[in-house]
């Protein structure tokens, strides 16, 4: 079982650096954003000029979430009260049946639960899990009766009386929460209910969003059946998420056969390399295998934070390096770029090349419908990932380590210190930018290290002493007996990587990783025309430490054709110094250009 | 000036095969499509279940047009009587006014010349062109008087009285229509108002298209300003001819000076390889230089037949060359591949790249806005192409030549007779398969022939003699006393094209051109995957006749990686023969994968 992230003391390095920004920064600004744009109003229920956002309550629940979760560590005040008066609130407009929705309350009385495709279950679920953390985390006890009564009056008229106008939400997320209440409470009735929901899904025709398919919110076939990743991302991942939680505590093997099978699916050929997941921004769906586009890249933050969450789920029921290597490309790509370097900005949509003169090109075309944003925002109209990003980072220590039959397993290396099975063990390594790790673990039991897939070479020391330990499904073994000094050395090197070749955006070109970095060039360190760069070698790149993290020097080649539109005379290769960064900190120095992949 | 259709006598061989195809098959079938889809019963103007669109008058006038520009070579019985019959209906439903249009009579009466985005000045101008053409062809002199008298109330309306709900048409083609009406009727009013149209627009806040700008449909400034050419493809460049004719015809050097600046705009950065113009699906316009999609690609064929008649005027005005190259690359690749090899099918858009995977996929999103059509249809039901090729190949032979100063200039190679400027001549050419022409002339005169761009070599002998002739602004100038026969080989042969580093697409790949062609691959030559296909060399190219055309194979490599999505590992090149034929012929084995730009 993986280990909390309340568990695990993040000491000073790159993951607190993150929290800490996450706490001071991230989420007074998101509340600040959220306050402005009438998301906390809205939870009074009072008939307003402007009608909120129908998910305007999820998004409240997320920012709680995350507050929770940083209360222990991080305690404020300010960020304290207005956790009590949002939960009062909440409490206090609650009707007395339990439901609560601080839109369909107001504007549509008559419709409440009659609408397949309103996230009214989203937000219920969302709302659930806030509660789960504020009661948890010892922050808020209110919310958790509150919402408790909210899932007792969803089963009853889902489940008993079955007299709703839907039977599964077009929004997957009540499933997953009615699991995590289930693991919070005890109590069974609330992972029936989410089995129930499972069971239910694709089985009959009920409603789908306007223009869209079945296929689109999952419910195209049922889901034990679904063995490729289809539709909208998120909607999708909350589904898996669910699927594995019912199926690893029911031990339901046909729902985990399913969930392994659609992981595969999305492995294989629908994700991007930095952990992106759904492609087309059409529908923010999934598309055909080996369809990334990278330009028109959709990788919502939502989509690679629910990832991150289905390998956690996955990682639960065996086989977890494989999870955990999926969850690292996505932890270190995708939902790091999900932000800003100085914690306010976010993004939505994160695409592997960025084009600043068609980006201002399409703002000045009305109704065009994909805009790629060269700069990250502190709020959007539908702003569902800024607060998933701070309830993310918020708990990202969880993602370190798990427990299973004794043994200690470290999954993500982040400074740290744990005990667990037997061993207190305090964690030191240069990760993400350099592949060094240092371990002192005292007491008796067993330790394994992941070998993370990017390194190019392992040594080993215990006490001083080099040793080959014991591999075996990509992790170290280690004894523990007493006090021991490990040091691991995971050697990172930058390293081209190819895609497979039904990629079309990729053929023919390959990307730089340096350790669990995707790499990527923007135009204020290289000029323009990033796109028509060749790196033929990287023996003679070199890696410098920068205020950032690092920056990767390579000798390239830049093709310079005559001019004309179309030549018969093969462009000249003008050599140049190509500097890469890290893929998640670009767009943070003003719109420009920004490549991924190279000729 | 160019030397019309009329006068050039096509002989057996490509171009009278294509227009004998146009003549027996594209005519009939277009006509049977476009009366079940009551295009031909909307002129009737009686009120209907399904009202027709707004621009059906236009469909069926681009039909009339094309049937008075065969009647002569191609007399038809059958067609001679539906000519008659549509005329016959459109005079008894024309008001007493002059005024003609099945929709706004029938269905918005009250809206008359008050909605400029709704197309009735453009359906005029189709229908001034088509009565132009049954009156000079002879086939029909009732729609002639019909449409000036339509004509002549535009005129009163729009200049004299201007009491219409807006001054410019929201979809040029009334201006260049009204050019036409002058050079056939000699009155000067008519040219007078296709001025004055030319002169209002982008000079004043007129309604444009919903959600559209200003640049949309080039009223964004006036167009003695515009440098850049932006917007809807098809309007822009239907606006550039009238520019064009206006200019050429008043001495206008603004409104040349304008054309000019638009046409290099264009060439220098917005035309496919295969003379497409407008690469946005989204508003079917021109977008930002360099920004040229290939399986995106919107290209449409009325787009291209724009081009080539823009070309056409513009080469009215001097240096010839340079425009007659580009309608070339327009009529061999774009506007050919408009058309099925049957005659039958027609594309409104042409992209160089297909993924048959991603079309079916794309046919089960619903509300996908940009669907890949990987067939052609018989009809639209925006149906502007399948008519507009129809006109066009039926006046083919109207590229071929232009006389000035007293010279004969051969522009397009095409078999036939053609009697000008003192020379009878007689032209048989291997074009567009092979470069070699055989000229008998017979007079005295002077002759010029275009070189063309892609020629590899040139050869000429005069009466068996070899000879170099002088050779001036990409001409080779023969002087003709008597009868003597010319030979004259432009090498072809494959050759790579590059294309400038700016276009991102593109960007570290070439496509193969033979002559006048673009040539792709297609999955059905070549099995799958064709993205992923290296081309180092044509050194060992060989060209084959085939019965459609030709091929040519050429070794080549096919990207193979080891199956996961992406690899440390580079991919394998695993070494096979390419099979390449003229883009044009593509999609006409049913579905497949294409490809035109290789690495």
């Amino acid at each position: 079982m993986n280990i909390g992230y309340e568990r695990v003391t993040l000491q000073a390095g790159f993951w607190q650096s993150v929290r800490e920004k996450n706490a001071h920064v991230s989420l007074k600004n998101v509340y600040r954003r959220f306050a402005e744009t009438g998301r906390f109003a809205a939870l009074r229920c009072e008939k307003q000029e402007n009608p909120p956002h129908i998910f305007f309550d999820s998004d409240v629940a997320k920012w709680l979430e995350a507050a929770a979760y940083l209360q222990a560590e991080f305690p404020d005040e300010e960020v304290r009260a207005i956790i009590d008066e949002t939960v009062d609130t909440i409490v206090r407009n609650q009707l007395p049946c339990g439901y609560f929705n601080s839109y369909y309350q107001v504007y549509k009385p008559d419709k409440i639960f009659m609408e397949r495709t309103e996230h009214e279950l989203y937000c219920a679920g969302h709302l659930i899990e806030a509660a789960v953390a504020l009661d948890k985390c010892g922050v808020n006890a209110r919310l958790l009766p509150a919402m408790k009564k909210y899932a007792d009056y969803i089963y009853e008229r889902f489940f008993v009386r079955r007299d709703t106008g839907f039977t599964t939400c077009g929004h997957p997320e009540i499933e997953l929460a009615l699991v995590r209440l289930y693991e919070h409470t005890g109590e069974g009735k609330y992972l029936e209910l989410a089995g129930f929901f499972l069971d239910e899904r694709g089985t009959r025709a009920e409603a789908v969003y306007p223009v869209m398919d079945r296929a689109y919110d999952q419910s195209h076939m049922p889901v034990r059946e679904q063995r490729e990743a289809v539709g909208h991302s998120v909607r999708a991942l909350y589904l898996y998420i669910a699927m594995a939680d019912v199926g690893r505590l029911t031990g339901d093997e046909a729902l985990l056969g399913a969930c392994r099978a659609l992981f595969a699916d999305i492995v294989r050929s629908k994700l991007y390399i930095t952990g992106g997941a759904g492609s087309g921004w059409y529908g923010e769906r999934f598309t055909i295998p080996y369809d990334l586009p990278n330009s028109e890249a959709y990788a919502e933050t939502c989509a690679a934070i629910a990832l991150a969450f289905f390998c956690e789920r996955l990682a639960k029921t065996g086989n977890r390096a494989q999870y955990h290597a999926t969850l690292e490309r996505a932890l270190y790509n995708n939902i790091l770029a999900g932000e800003s370097a100085d914690g306010k900005g976010f993004y939505y949509v994160n695409p592997l090349e960025a084009d600043a003169e068609y980006a201002a090109y399409a703002c000045t075309v009305p109704g065009l419908p994909f805009k790629p944003l060269l700069e990250r925002a502190e709020v959007f109209s539908c702003s569902c990932c800024p607060p998933n990003l701070v309830r993310f980072f918020a708990q990202v220590g969880g993602f370190a380590y798990s427990e299973e039959g004794g043994t200690l397993f470290v999954n993500q290396y982040m400074n740290s210190d744990i005990s667990a099975c037997g061993i207190g063990l305090s964690l030191r390594t240069g990760m993400p930018y350099a592949g060094n790790v240092h371990i002192t673990a005292k007491g008796r039991g067993r330790l394994a290290l992941r070998i993370p897939v990017w390194q190019t070479q392992i040594s080993c020391q215990v006490d001083g002493a080099f040793v080959q330990p014991e591999a075996k499904e990509d992790y170290l073994y280690f004894d523990v007996d007493g006090e021991i000094q490990i040091e691991v050395l995971f050697a990172m090197a930058p390293r081209f990587v190819y895609a497979n070749e039904h990629v079309r955006a990729d053929s023919g070109r390959k990307a730089v990783e340096y350790g669990p970095f995707v790499l990527c060039a923007e135009e204020r360190d290289n000029g323009g025309e990033l796109f028509g760069v060749e790196i033929s070698s990287l023996e003679h790149a070199s890696v410098e430490q920068t205020q950032q993290g690092i920056c990767v020097r390579v000798p390239a080649k830049r093709l310079c054709t005559d001019g004309a539109l179309y030549s018969y005379l093969p462009p000249e290769r003008r050599s140049f110094t190509l500097t890469l960064i890290p893929y998640y900190l670009w767009a943070n120095r003003g719109e420009n250009d920004m490549q991924v992949w190279f000729l």
